[in-house]
């Protein structure tokens, strides 16, 4: 018999063309906090405890096509929060009404997929 | 003055072509249960809720570029981990120790990737 899968935790990386920009973004977009880095890295937490730390990494190359894993934000106002977010340089994309949730898809500022919806 | 985030909780999203082969290979390296679905969605929980939901949404199109967000699992065994998931169908890509880590990159089955990583 196999034996059983022991994760601890998970962390979520993303991969950065500008490091500073994408941290300053998600930090006012989503409420993490800049709590530390070294070299390429910048590690991100959340101070609520609601959301797994976000690990920014300095890559050299642009983002070339969807990303096939994002992260969906529940809120409590997606209009409210989808203006706010734009305003700080994220793009709508899409809204959708889908087995009644109201979703909004959109792209941070170098272009990765998240959506905002009702929690 | 701009108004504050109001994330709730998030829930990531992962693009799949094989729906039920992809819940099943989650399922059993990582531990999430399948709790639920509907039409083109499975809806996987953590039992132990240490870490976010996870939907995955059966698309049309293959994976055609790397990810620019992946999972990092903490585990305390990353060596046992990693030979575990590998017989469930993933791909180990590299190994790299960094700052201390002992880090092991993998992909699932449709060549998502995540690593593996001591707590």
């Amino acid at each position: 018999m196999a034996s059983s899968p022991r994760v601890d935790y998970l962390v979520l990386t993303l991969d950065v063309l500008d490091l500073d920009r994408q941290t300053t973004f998600w930090c006012e977009a989503f409420g993490y906090k800049h709590q530390g880095g070294v070299a390429q890295y910048h590690s991100l937490g959340d101070p609520a405890d609601k959301m797994p730390k976000l690990l920014l990494q300095r890559v050299p190359e642009a983002k070339a096509a969807k990303n096939r894993l994002h992260i969906d934000f529940h809120v409590a106002d997606v209009d409210a929060e989808a203006a706010r977010i734009e305003a700080l340089g994220a793009t709508r994309v899409a809204r959708r009404e889908e087995f009644g949730l109201h979703w909004v898809t959109m792209q941070d500022p170098e272009g990765n997929e998240f959506c905002l919806v009702v929690s």
